[in-house]
């Protein structure tokens, strides 16, 4: 099977303009057939201080209010993802945005309300995904790259993690490449101490992760992000690696692999 | 040759959300291939207020200085685009947001700074247009639907007038389809008397176009939208029709024809 990569970059290197521009010319380089899918970053949240949008958090969680899907569609799927395809065009890289809505390629459910009514948020499944309409647009020579916003069918955008898109859409295209799925971030990779970026852990299967998470070494966001990994692996994706930007020169094989066995 | 639709439709549809949204359904029932274009409308303007930007005029001219430019990327491409793609995928419609930096489709040069910079305004030629990636995307099924953002291949967005997008756009692809190109807007054609809904010009072709200027029945805002359809129609687009919202019915033939003889 043909190896396909995809890259996520997360709202450290989006918030950091010059970092995001050298990220985008490695991805840029890297062999064809790629996915970019990015984040949000801080951006949105500073448009809405302007706007005097009040955050809407209900129990501690993040609420997508009406408002709140306005500014993070007009800020992931407008301001970020097309300065960041005009970037990776300058880099002759033929790249096309899109959010989930976009030829249907992400539709997403929207949150059932239990104990918090989470808004305009989206959950996305694999098997709903159309991989099929991402390889098309793949095999006319085009790179997908993708912002955090999926839609419902029914006419409504809704508010989806990036992460999660990137290993769904990673899973979901498993069974036609070879998925390579790289997680960018701001450290160098999972660290056993959050402190020393270059105390790295290079290899991490389950057992691991299970003796870190009980040692205490690897805690709250980093948890979630494994876990996610872990089940793209077992749904059939090939690698994934978590790596700060210098990691993803052609060749690198830094961060931290990764595995099932 | 098979038949090409391309309907552009304008800000005051965008602004007014019921009306979008039967339009949107209106074309979603149209036979493929077809293409839409959408304007900005005033959200970008109410976005603008809001956010205490003020719009810089110099000589009785817009510009598009760094932060109009944010502004419109996120409300044009953002904003309406996606939700106009996500009402059109409601209606069945594979639609796929576009600017013209997607898929490299619509490559322009900043406008050159003479007696004015209008600062990041793209200037658009239709031979600079990728039909090709255009006819790549209708091929797979897609129904491209762009937002009046270009990119000058070197890192950066432009601010580009949606009727020129419309005009080009249907030069560009009128070697390879038989080109209807339909201009939506509020009056119900183009008035012989502006005040009077009901006194359309059936069909206006040059002559009656210099005779009506002349005589001041065509005026302002009108002219160069004429023009660019007759340009339109000299470069090898078959149809122009300029109606309202009501004309876009299937089988409807109302409003104005543009012709050449």
């Amino acid at each position: 099977m043909e190896l396909l990569t995809i890259l996520k970059i997360g709202g450290n290197v989006i918030d950091n303009p010059p970092l995001l521009e050298t990220v985008l010319c490695d991805f840029a380089a890297w062999e064809s057939p790629k996915i970019l899918i990015h984040g949000g970053g801080k951006i949105a949240n500073k448009l809405m201080e302007r706007l005097n949008i009040v955050p809407k958090i209900v129990e501690g969680r993040r609420i997508t209010d009406r408002e709140t899907l306005d500014t993070v569609t007009m800020v992931y799927a407008g301001l970020i993802n097309k300065n960041v395809v005009a970037v990776l065009q300058k880099a002759s890289c033929n790249a096309i945005g899109l959010t989930g809505a976009d030829a249907n390629v992400i539709p997403a459910r929207k949150r059932p309300v239990k104990e918090i009514d989470y808004g305009f948020v989206g959950d996305v499944e694999p098997e709903n995904i159309s991989g099929a309409r991402l390889s098309k647009l793949i095999n006319i020579g085009l790179v997908p790259v993708m912002a955090p916003i999926t839609h419902d069918e029914q006419g409504s955008l809704l508010n989806t993690n990036a992460d999660t898109i990137a290993s769904s859409v990673a899973v979901a295209l498993a069974h036609k490449y070879e998925v390579r799925l790289v997680f960018c971030f701001e450290k160098n990779g999972v660290l056993r101490n959050p402190d020393d970026d270059n105390s790295v852990i290079e290899f991490l299967d389950e057992p691991l992760f299970r003796k870190y998470k009980t040692e205490g070494v690897i805690t709250a966001g980093m948890i979630p992000k494994l876990e996610n990994a872990f089940t793209a692996l077992h749904r059939g994706v090939n690698e994934v690696r978590i790596c700060s930007p210098a990691g993803l020169k052609c060749g690198q094989k830094s961060g931290t692999a990764i595995q099932i066995n």
